[in-house]
């Protein structure tokens, strides 16, 4: 193999290290217009009067849209665009206008008169349960709840040697991507909508559209521009999709909605605060007997798709560990703060850095090393957990021994250990896990290659074109990737749930066979012989052991589609998952085809001063199953323990009275370069026999185990439990004076 | 058959007739430039001097380039871009600017400074063999000839009880398209050429550029854009195609090249002038024996593609008629005039206005109804003709009946009559005559349809729209079509030579009939019954005989791509014409997989006073096998028999010098609204055998018989036999007066 399994560089690279690069925001279509939204400036209030007269007479106007404009659109489970009796918090959108330029637009919106009568708003989600309802139809302000229970977790705690419990508070988060929310809407005279947006999901996104605003599919295109940062923030159809379309379908002019940074960290929906509870007991020998976690999440004012990431908090808080009796108790529980969603590692961190966190306490307990206690309890190939995942590779105690060897590992010393893992797509969004790769090859022999899968800066685009030119024995540059636009690329999911490389790489795996086989084919005629004995090699086709009777590549492609006959080699490749869908009864079932393992040690380095904890190394090993692009695995695994270093020691929103204080990057105080410690990225290949040449995901186990890592560190730092994430030196001296 | 065969209207009409439709030229992307073009002031001379160096310095300018910056960078058979040493013709590109505004392009253009030493010009083509060479390599200044001869003409005049003979001169034209030339081309870091032009074959285009430019195929993208029209001016590959991608390559932003209308005017390659002698005999009952054509066309100087359309003078000079004895000679001549290409009907409508007339002048000789000589001679279903065309169905009969009918005909009485037809396709271009479609289903069993066809006006859109909607069942609003881009649409060679509905039409029926083969699988599995037995009607599936054993058309769809396989609709349909490529030594050969047959009357009036002609009323039938899109036929007709009177009345491009005098449509004089006849369309359908659904061209047959059938009214008017096209008032008072 020589086109996979090395570390090609990025086909997008130059483009975007140069500003070639085009992002939504760079688009200008003809006639377009900018908008603007009216947000509510309290948490909770009536609506008692909402006056857009002066605002549509403004000059430079084109359209104002309120509540009374569009009626009742529904735009998620328990959510409509403009509400038009009562706001729930505080940015809530009240009003859109459509103008000629972005001032224009602004200026207008100060001119829309709303008349609000306050309310009591509920901010803390710690007391919500049996507060005031938010909304009628959860009278006890919980949005969701999940409970599953494999085992006896009781029993479970009752025959364990050693028993420790812990509660942790989590604050919310926002994630940072440097690309501001933005759509753009073109509604046409020939009734259709096309959509231009960062997205992680043009298929989703347009099944949303469509539904919502009462289109057809085939009436929606969304086209997935370059994301400037996507991180599971790119993953929903948001209220700034709907109003652009809205206001475009009003006016006839494309229209433009770009978020200043203050509303972004108002709308990204971005990590929970959240409170969990873990007890966990294990045996003197180090073996765990039990986990029962519980965890409140505050989902603020609508929930829309957070059932996924309390849900997989559950599904992943004893993961990667052997474990018979897990009991686990989510709730979403309503609140009047901007809605939550989801942080890099959607749920799984918050309540494995709490797991770990006791897991640590029992090592301690019984003086047991912390990485001694996950060797013994690893999972291994041939695994089923307790929810009936299927274990058909790991890698994990690979992983931990080399991170244990490559960081010298020892008890102590700022060392904190922590294991973790992820799937490799999954059943969450739709009823099957599925993609389709369309390849269209040119006459030099050189191919197209068309997918639904958006590249959010992953890099799917070259691990993709990477599949297709080994399967079908080209160099990798001979294949050109275009992707994602609903109407002229094959359907696929989307760039969630870690997905692409695993299902999305097989249907590309699927489609270069095709056409290879194919070429074989013809190539068997030219030479007269088999096409079971056709060898392809360096652009050439020649059968095998006969080196000497072989075709050029694109003399191949000419003898099928310079034909008479007509021919073109356009071929669809298709894969579906072998994962299952989750009973949502029981919680059993085989979540994903394929899991990663990742082990990760954190050192940390404190001073106790300032209460300032750096990260001072990080060694990370992961089982990525086979590695079609080294490099490109590096840069997840490096993305990910940084990314866990700040969760677990920066990243805040700080809240008051439901709004957001620190709306900006400076103020959010996300860590720089500087602060960013010298990373290790051990690559460890356990070949999963369904992964397309054995890969599996790294694009969010690594994140899983990186703030738990740095969390263990700082507790070996401290000496004693930390119950808090982010760990700033706020919170570091409370502990160190407390 | 409910969805083809009606007249359905324009998918693209909505968005054209309120202004939101986006050509090229409304299309900014970010950091573009304007390019702009610096051109000869002579016809020939001498290039001493380029001196561009103040220009690269002057304010908002990124590049310039000349001669000596790009090299060697050969573009048709007989050009390269930005001559060196010598300019052979009035506005040959000699540098181009691409600057930040059209303004700061313009200006630094005038500062290139250029020293020619003027050549004595070679301007009369009638003049030009002999005379001293424009180009080393066609010493007689003959760029290419064409010579046919089916049967013995000489015999066959010498056999004959009539002959006449006459010579014409038609002047060159334009073809006033709306939209200007324009080009943007894009080149990035990644290696690749995006272009967005409005043409006629994107796949022809990005051959060239790729050829021409030393890049892979699968290095050029070409998307083809709307176009103001095309009439065959947007067929070829022209300077400012490569100018914009070579500024584009070297400053690395996108380049935008849109001509003034007077390089419009100059770059168009529009219709060539043309000297076509004519001899012709027949029997005293009207069989026609022998046909005799000698063509000299004004190449200018370059002969890019007139290959083509001095041949297609010759495979068409006797067409539709029955002429045992046909000889052909065609030459393109050097001058030092632009170079011409062709008008809408290229190449054959001189000709078959030349012999139009002759044929008219036999009938007078004969005292023969004009109308019955085309009768007796027209060709019939059955015939192979002289060059071993296979005509497969033919309505010509028909339509002559009708048309005389329909128009009252009677001999004289300012009538005349022409006959006339087109291949549905050919192979011209490539070695074959192929297209490809894909139709991508949605969930909601609406259909997205992918070709490579560009829509450039002439509807095809519409009409594959309706092809794949009748061939699956569904209507026609179900099916988005999306075209033509090279990369993310199949192979289709174009839109030229009428080959949409008949050759891109069938590929459709492939794919649909797919579709629906696949879908009858599936419903055949839930509804328990045979495949075979299957039918589809307004949106539901049924089985045969049993109307009540129904599925709804989305739920079939649902069955295959919403289960665990993964599958997805996507399919490709592909049809290659039983055309033949013609042999270049006999130029014998059956050109089209089918022909279209047309007859037209047109009755002129005429000003004595002023020599103004005016035509006063049109009936045209047309066997366009069958009418896909009656209106949309009715339209093609209507436009055709319009611009016949244009060429055959008005259009001329008035040189001296080398020099176009009246580059501009005012100045053109183009006919308007206000002098366009009453055109009565007469469909007529002979059902063939291999068109879709019985279909053939509309696109050229018409215009064929169109300037000849006006010609022929004047020359019943004037009693006496025209010489020239364009019979404008000066041609008409001359002879008048002669």
């Amino acid at each position: 193999m020589n086109v996979v399994g090395r570390s090609v560089p990025r086909v997008d690279g130059p483009m975007k290290a140069i500003g070639q690069a085009q992002f939504t925001g760079d688009l200008a279509l003809p006639r377009m217009l900018h908008a603007g939204v009216l947000r509510s400036p309290y948490p909770h209030a009536r609506l008692v009067k909402v006056d857009a007269s002066r605002a549509r007479r403004a000059p430079g106007v084109r359209a104002v849209i309120t509540s009374s404009d569009i009626g009742r659109v529904q735009i998620g489970a328990d959510q409509y665009l403009l509400p038009g009796e009562r706001v729930v918090y505080l940015g809530e959108e009240v009003a859109a206008v459509a103008a000629v330029d972005v001032e224009a637009a602004r200026d207008a919106l100060a001119l829309i008169e709303v008349e609000y009568e306050p309310l009591a708003p509920l901010l803390d989600f710690r007391m919500a349960r049996g507060a005031p309802a938010i909304h009628a139809h959860t009278p006890d302000n919980v949005a969701y709840q999940v409970h599953m229970h494999f085992g006896d977790v009781e029993a479970g705690l009752a025959s364990s040697d050693v028993v420790q419990e812990n509660t942790f508070l989590v604050e919310a988060s926002y994630n940072c991507f440097l690309e501001r929310h933005v759509s753009l809407a073109s509604y046409d005279a020939s009734g259709k909508l096309t959509v231009w947006s960062p997205t992680q999901s043009p298929h989703f996104m347009r099944k949303d559209l469509a539904e919502n605003l009462g289109l057809g599919e085939g009436d929606v295109r969304v086209i997935a521009r370059l994301t400037g940062g996507a991180f599971s923030g790119r993953n929903s159809t948001l209220p700034h999709h709907y109003l652009a379309a809205i206001l475009s379908r009003k006016t006839g002019n494309p229209v433009r909605l770009e978020c200043t940074r203050e509303e972004d960290f108002v709308i990204y929906r971005g990590g929970p605060a959240m409170e969990v509870r873990v007890r966990a007991g294990c045996r003197r020998d180090g073996r765990l007997q039990a986990l029962a976690v519980e965890a409140l999440s505050d989902a603020g004012a609508y929930i829309a798709r957070q059932q996924t990431y309390i849900y997989l908090g559950g599904a992943y808080c004893s993961f990667p560990y052997r474990i018979p009796n897990v009991k686990y108790d989510g709730y979403l529980i309503h609140t009047n703060n901007p809605p939550s969603g989801t942080h890099h590692g959607g749920g799984i961190v918050q309540v494995r850095y709490a797991v770990a966190t006791v897991f640590n306490s029992l090592a301690r307990e019984l003086d047991m090393d912390p990485l001694e206690l996950r060797r013994l309890n690893a999972l291994e190939a041939g695994d089923i957990t307790a929810s009936k995942m299927r274990i058909t590779s790991c890698g994990l105690h690979e992983c931990i021994e080399k991170a244990a060897d490559r960081s010298g590992w020892q008890t102590g010393r700022g060392l904190g250990v922590e294991c973790g893992g992820a799937a490799s797509g999954g059943r969450s969004r739709a009823l099957h896990d599925s993609a389709s790769a369309v390849i269209r090859v040119n006459n030099d022999g050189t191919a197209i290659l068309l997918l639904g899968l958006p590249d959010i800066g992953q890099g799917s685009n070259t691990i993709m074109a990477q599949i297709a030119a080994q399967e079908m024995g080209i160099a990798v540059d001979q294949v050109r990737v275009v992707s994602a636009d609903t109407e002229t690329t094959p359907m696929d999911l989307g760039a969630y749930a870690q997905r692409g490389t695993f299902v999305t790489g097989n249907a590309v795996k699927d489609a270069a066979r095709q056409v290879k086989e194919r070429l074989f084919e013809a190539a068997s005629e030219l030479l007269e012989a088999s096409p079971q004995d056709m060898v392809v090699e360096n652009g050439d086709i020649f059968v095998r052991g006969s080196p000497g009777r072989r075709i050029g590549y694109s003399q191949a492609v000419s003898s099928v589609q310079a034909s008479e006959r007509g021919e073109q080699l356009i071929v669809t490749g298709y894969y579906s998952s072998p994962s299952e869908r989750v009973d949502r009864r029981t919680w059993e079932g085989n979540m994903s085809g394929a899991y990663s393992f990742h082990a990760q040690v954190a050192q940390v380095e404190l001073d106790r001063e300032t209460g300032q904890a750096r990260v001072g190394r990080v060694v990370a090993a992961h089982d990525c199953g086979f590695a079609i692009n080294p490099q490109s695995v590096e840069g997840q695994v490096e993305g990910q323990a940084w990314s866990g270093m700040a969760q677990a020691l920066y990243e805040r929103k700080v809240m008051n009275g439901g709004q957001i204080m620190n709306p900006s990057l400076i103020d959010y105080r996300l860590p720089t370069a500087l602060d960013s410690p010298p990373i290790e990225t051990i690559i460890v290949e356990s070949h999963d026999p369904n992964g397309p040449f054995g890969a599996k995901e790294c694009g969010e186990g690594p994140i899983t185990a990186a703030a738990p890592a740095v969390g263990s560190a700082l507790q070996s730092v401290l000496g004693l439990p930390i119950r808090r994430m982010p760990m700033g030196p706020e919170e570091i001296l409370e502990m160190l004076d407390g």
